[in-house]
Formats: structure tokens, sequence, C-alpha cells
């Protein structure tokens, strides 16, 4: 496992928040987590909510913690709710179970972190991280 | 109450893992309590996400704490959701009602601990878990 | 109450983090967060322990809920341990009362947010977040 | 960042219980936690209480988390109690700043996890950490 360098992480957030403005989304809020499922760069746009950072915290963490993007959390969610509440109860309630928590890897497929995007729909949201992602020459699984 | 050895411990972690090459399952992590629900021994494959811990204690805890095998909390989950919740909140978010939570008898039925195993399907963790409670001696109830 | 914009955070984040170089010190994580305590931007730099997030964020976390920046917190940490324990309780353990939790002012002394500097001693730690706030043409008390 | 191979935690394990036999210890507890502070493997030998997994994580966690080893925690405690208390805050009270939690590095001085041991003095839990960090061909810093 090697972890994203914040050189890295700049660029994801940067090209995240750019794909935000010219698909014209509202304001973004873009998180990257390391490998172990810590902070390492995290921006909310002006005009966007103040909780946003522990919504986008919680789509990336759940990604990393659980090795599964946004999209197959929901799909076990919506097929066994009571396994996501209890994921979120051995987590600290820290997962957030919807498309915008992004996978990132490299080419040889190791995890290196996650992308957590919040702000507009779900699937917008994705939509933008898997931009940050290619920005910075990382597969980004959504 | 008769608690588990570190020796079967170690002896359940190494045959539930080769269970696991075996079967050609995804990285697993394997968590072996004691009769009062404590952890004895973990291991976590290179490769399975870093959550892991977590979940397989989760699946295991609820098994001794209820003396209900995953199987059993995932039926009772899916008849009333609301029992499992209110069962989460008085063991403090640590049960994870599905299977892969093994409880370990011996021949008289007595329980000396539980497994959890998680990383493959749930089904997949329970056949290994089986596995290695055999190669133990011991009775899996899964 | 007027919030810090990105534009000022990011301002604040790469002056803290040169101030952090030409001083040589350890790794810095910085985070800024707006007049209700909100993560607005933070980052990690490469080399800084995992945990370095959550260490910042309590510093500027108290810095704007008291109203009173580290070093305030401190003297009162030593006078009156109690409180500031009582005040951790109140704040969900959210608080870590030493320099290196910087207000955030304008001309007229309006809090707009604070900077949570962590990674080398809580002075040196500060003194970069006073750069920061400086670089933004704001007024940092730390 | 590069992570502890499993194979690498089993001989950290295995040298650290192996020296506690042969300084005649209590019954040792020891983990080995990842370079994001999540278990990797952990074993707690017969006659143990049964709480030490707890302790022997939290020894562990706080030397990754904070980027300081066991002996460093406890004179920042014994300098400092309130910053170790406000630390304990924010990581969700798992921290134990005391000898035995161990920080794991390569030749190069990456972190790459840490051992925590409990069961006997702090100093002695130390020791034997020591000793398992050798086996396993890497620095320790206690």
């Amino acid at each position: 496992m090697t972890d994203i360098s914040l050189r890295k992480a700049r660029q994801i957030i940067k090209a995240t928040l750019a794909k935000g403005r010219e698909m014209d989304l509202k304001p973004l809020s873009v998180v990257v987590l390391d490998a172990g499922g810590h902070v390492k760069a995290f921006e909310r746009e002006d005009g966007a909510s103040p909780g946003r950072f522990a919504i986008a915290q919680g789509k990336a963490y759940g990604a990393v913690m659980l090795g599964m993007p946004g999209s197959a959390q929901m799909a076990r969610a919506e097929q066994q709710a009571y396994f996501m509440a209890a994921a979120n109860g051995v987590f600290g309630g820290q997962v957030v179970p919807v498309p915008g928590g992004v996978l990132l890897k490299d080419k040889k497929g190791d995890v290196l972190g996650a992308i957590g995007v919040t702000g507009d729909t779900s699937d917008n949201d994705a939509e933008a991280a898997l931009a940050g992602a290619d920005a910075a020459g990382l597969v980004g699984e959504a």
C-alpha cells in the first residue's frame, strides 16, 4: 500500500471542482483520504452548507474501510439495510453509503485512498470525482 | 465457562485462511473471540481493506453475546429489523448480523467463543470459518 | 457573521506551509475553519502522522467555539484543568487547548474563523499559522 | 508509506511472545497495526485478562496516529496532562500513552505501523516489543 501524496490530492481536488463548474453543479466539497482512511486534503466551495465535510468524509471513509465504492455500498444498503446500519455501528457512524465515494487505485489495482464528493446529486458528485482521479493519473472506481 | 486457548485460536485462524485459499476467496480477515466476547487472536490477509477487523469482530461479537450464529441473526434482522437495531444499541453498535459469525462449541454443546470471518460473500466467509472450527476439533454453528 | 472564503483559506494554508518550510519545521497539517467552526479547507504534508487532521481541527475548533486562541486555552487548562475537561465534555471531545489554534479576525475585530496547525512544537505551529493569517490580509490571534 | 505484511506481523508477535517467556513476564497480549492504525494481527496469551486487546491497541494506536512512541506520549502526559486528555478526545478515547506502544520503521525511517504490548510492567512490555521488531528486520522506536 502506497499512500496518496499531497501533490496528487491537490490535483484531484482542483480537477474535481473544475469538473463541477463545467457541469454547472451546485457548490461542491471534496475530500481526499489516504489508504488508511485519514484526511489528506479537503476543500469546501463558497455557498456549500456547513456540514459538508462530514458527508464528504463519510462517503470516502466507507469506500476505504470496506474496499467498496459508493455505488456498491448503496446496492448493499438497498438489499440489506441492516448490514450497512451495522457497518456504521462498527465504524462509529462515519459511513455514508451513496455514490460520490470513489476508490483511488494505481495501475496495478492497489488502493491508494478515496475521494468523497458532496453537494449536487450523488451521481453528479461521483462523475466530478472521477474527473479528479483521472487528472491525477489514477484509476477511480465509483 | 471454559475459554478457547490461544493454541486452538491459532489452529482456527490457520485452517480458516487455508480454506479461503483452497476456495479461491478474496483476502480474508479472521477473529477468534473467547466465551466473554473478548478478542483472543486475529489476522488480516494482505490485500484486505483496512476496516476488516471491525467487521470480523462485529460478526463474532453478536454471535457470542446473543448466543446466535450469523445466519440466525440475519433471519431475525430480516423479520424484525428493529430488534437487531435495538441489540446494536445495547451492545454499543458492535453487532454485524450476517453469516460469517460462527459459534464455537465443545462436544457437550458449551460455547467456548466465536469466529468472525469477512472478505468474501457472507456465505463463503461462513464456510471458511466452519473449516477453522473443524480443524481445532470444535463444533462450529454458522 | 461573514465567513472565510475558500480563496482566503487557500492563501492561509499555502502561506502557513511556506512558513513551515522556511523555518525548517517538521511536516505540518493545516486546517481552516469558518466562523461556525466547520471545516473549510485542510492539507496534511507528506510525512506527517495520519492522526494530524484531528489534532489540527481540535486546536482550531476550540478557538472558534470558545472565542479564545490556543495560548489562552492552554493558560486556562493550566489554571483550571477541570474547566477545559468540561469544555471538552460539552463539545464532544473536540477541543485541543494548546498553541497552534489561531483566531482569524478582520480589521474590525470580527471573527471569521480559525486556523489549526500541528506537526512541530506548539509555539512553532502557532508562528506558522500567524504567517498564514497575515498572507490573507487577516488578523491572527494566537 | 508501505504497510506491514501479515508475514512480518506474525514474526513480530511470535518473537515478542518468545521474549516475554524468556524474561519470565506475565501473560502478554500483542497487537500489530498498519501505517493507518488498523489491526493487522493480534494474539492474547492464556491467562491474560480479557480487556487486553483494547489496552494493546490503545498503546499502538496512539503511536501511529501521533507519530510518537509510548515513552514520548508518557513524557507529554506528565508535562501536559490536558494535552493527552484532549488527544484522547479527538481520537475517541483510543490512546493509551505509556511504554509498550512501539513505532515500526523501515531502514529509511518510514513508519510501517506499530506494536502494542501489554501484560507486564510498561517497560517490560516495551522491551518485549523491541525484540519483536528486531526479529522482523524492522526498527522499533519505543
